[in-house]
């Protein structure tokens, strides 16, 4: 498998970005292997992905931080990240009582579908350990209760920095977590709500699409921010219903669409193709 | 063509009401080309539409309300509605400026696809004139402005009479009809809302969509009520969309999926295939 | 649970078929809970399903098929199979060595949402043992050669008899089985093929799909007939891909649509909701 | 509006067309618009769009042709096309009886939401002649017989190269070009066919899939080649259907597919987002 390196980038707008960047990796002999960029004229930004080829490539990976910021992102005002495909995230999965999401990100682990390691799954309940047992990860049962819930984000912090945790997927998890616990994420804990947002935020959306007797039903893939559901959007899809449906037969197709939509968001982020500005994702190609 | 009956009925959930309605309708010689039902558990009441030819039939038309009230329909305390499918019901259709869902209308019309009467259209612009004047359908041009909508209203009331409207299309008429107005038309007035609600009800609903950083913009066809936005949806559709779509692409695109909403909504309202029941609808096969 | 009668009929279109009917259920006390029924006017053929609740029901489990085929079935020509809900079918999974719809079907199974058993897992590799394992499910493995598939297919008819299997999903198993084999399970042999059928029929399809340039990939779950990838569709749905998408990629974004469409089809069959007639099937509501 | 060039580019893959490209025009004072871009790896191969402004471009678009042919084009092996958004192409329509893709072409058109001319509309009927003269475009019936269809076409020609017909949308013609035809506006004719092709090409599609029990039907917006059915695939689209469904409401279903389907074919194509390439397209973001 090859090496590459992976540049996301945002900066203001202006003449010559492209042909900086591209000259930059073609000067030192690296060969681009994708390359999306997007302006936003409304906000005279300007966003691209490049990936090239790490092979030959003549500045060393440690050294490659430094002399793109220096020769390249400081003076055209960029924020920007750089990743090396070699460099495995490592993903913790929060989950409650609900097996559907947990199964289909596992299964794809299991069939090398996901680029990842998964090193722990923490759960405020213990149906799920079954499951992680299936797979061989740890399951660490952390119970809520009212009053439980900073020794239990404590807790849940500490085995993430254990476990090296880079990003965390809330895979129908059913729990807030506080702003500090998101401060330290963030861009990095992906939620699944099982509507199409902005419609239907909050507990219990499956009853309030059934009550408001909608046509279709969704789920929404989105980065975790202090403002419960509102967070930046990376996937959303739907799917069609009609008046024969139940507040249960949605629940039980709606599985599917949350299942798929939390999959996919989560293969964008660890292909690093996701990018946030003001509260809105960029997805790259 | 057929001349058919159909009956639209709602009534409490009680044992044999199939068997009572298709007995009733055998034993007067009716051959049933259609029958659809659905019982809502939660509510304990039971719907169905059921259409038979009448040629043959041993009831006459002008007896049959009465016939079946008294024989089927008090007894088992059914709200209904009977319909015959020789009587072609008269649309007026209501526009602002926008003139994508008006053309599909008409284009739909004009190929004989919508088995309807379009006796005119009402607009508060003159913009549309010249697409009316294409399709030889009268154009009523009323133009509102801050303290005129009561007569405006007045006057479009006295022109559905006149023209002998059985129901209403809001065709992007992009205005709020009063509550007086809306009494008149119970379930006869259809609008398109240009999101999929409950998401982005009320006004520049593509703008908040943009906003928001959605990844699907859809459109809703649904029968006006007093509370805006909020009544009883027909048909949804939504199609995807990315961060390269601007507020003015979204417009655009949208209108795709506005004028198909809109145009299925109406095409299920004229086959008389839609019942309305606490705020939601019964979409028949 | 309740304990539910379940009626699938086709018969010559004729009058009083849905009275004859409910009136037999209502007479017998019997509570209709779904009815579903179809009219094929070109081929002058009538398809119904009915569930009814048998608590209460006159007439005994085992005396009813006596009685409905002397009372309703006889006189009216019908077609037709009663089952029963408190009957759980056994369902047999083959599979050769992608795992992706095998974990979307167990992970339904698991959560108690496939009302069905799954007595066994036959295969002509050993790659997916480990799954089976993950949950207990017995793991039968028949290496095919060119020269010993008599043998292979007689010693997986002598397992499926011996485990009283239903029947049998090909999930991803990429073998043909003979016309024998299907003659012993006609219309009870569920296959996923990797393409919207009939576009790419064969083997291979990505790879045809790609060749061809499509802008969409599909999957088609149907019964099995002796005529390769003829016989009746289930279910059918597709994904829009770009001219970015490698025959990997296609592999890897099918793979999404084959378990979707395969679920749902075996959902279905489990549920008693489809009927073929003519290489054709009804699925009802 | 902007006046831009746009340049659509391919050439064997090598190290640093993107750079040399965008420094290009970077360095004579272009702003790019947009930018987008693929590699086909397995036919080594590189695809490339780039659209800037011409405000304050240094060199002057009579002269640009040749100045990037020598400095960039030639040496890199690109086969290229530029175009200027100035330039509005002029587009004929070819109908035969069906009206929506007609009337879904002109509504977009009389609401200036393509930017393209359309000079006249070719029938070999004169069903749509009043549709033509609702938006005042010139209609020419040229009537078909077996023995007449050199004449026809020599005529056709004529008329496209008086109108100065730069591409021809084949909306629903129903009649078969001859390779001579097709040669002299190679991948600019448009043609819709309605299935997902390659299922279903050839005529009568819904009947073939109403006799095969698909559960989706769908359309296809190609380029055309001397191949019936088989040129480069632009658009396609499906949309669910059931066993309710006869031929005939698969024919009145597939119109909405069908125009939609075109209309964005058409619109990539006006855009200037489509490149061909070994029969398969590029569509350009």
């Amino acid at each position: 498998m090859q090496n590459t390196a992976i540049i996301r980038i945002h900066c203001p707008d202006q003449r010559g970005i492209v042909a900086n960047v591209t000259d930059f990796i073609n000067r030192h002999n690296g060969n681009i292997l994708y390359l999306d960029q997007h302006t936003d004229r409304a906000e005279e930004r300007f966003f691209m992905r490049v990936e090239w080829d790490l092979d030959g490539f003549a500045i060393a990976p440690e050294k490659l931080q430094q002399t793109f910021e220096e020769a390249i992102a400081t003076p055209m005002q960029m924020v920007w990240t750089l990743n090396f495909s070699s460099q495995i995230p490592r993903m913790a999965i929060f989950v409650s009582r609900a097996s559907h999401c947990l199964y289909d990100l596992l299964a794809r682990y299991s069939a090398g579908e996901l680029n990842v390691e998964i090193p722990l799954i923490i759960s405020n309940h213990k149906d799920l350990e079954q499951v992680a047992n299936q797979f061989d990860i740890p399951y660490f049962h952390l119970s809520l209760t009212k009053d439980n819930k900073p020794e239990v984000e404590a807790e849940q912090i500490r085995l993430c920095k254990e476990y090296k945790v880079d990003f965390i997927v809330l895979a129908r998890y059913m729990q807030i977590l506080s702003s500090e616990f998101n401060a330290l994420y963030p861009n990095r804990i992906i939620n699944i709500h099982h509507s199409f947002l902005p419609a239907f935020a909050g507990a219990k959306p499956y009853h309030a699409a059934h009550s408001r007797g909608v046509k279709l039903i969704g789920a929404t893939g989105h980065y975790v921010t202090s403002d419960l559901d509102a967070g930046p959007i990376i996937e959303q899809d739907v799917i069609k219903i009609s008046h024969h449906d139940t507040v249960q037969s949605l629940v039980q197709k709606g599985k599917d669409v949350e299942k798929m939509v939390l999959s996919r968001a989560v293969q964008a982020h660890i292909d690093r193709k996701t990018l946030v500005y003001k509260n809105k994702t960029i997805i790259f190609a």
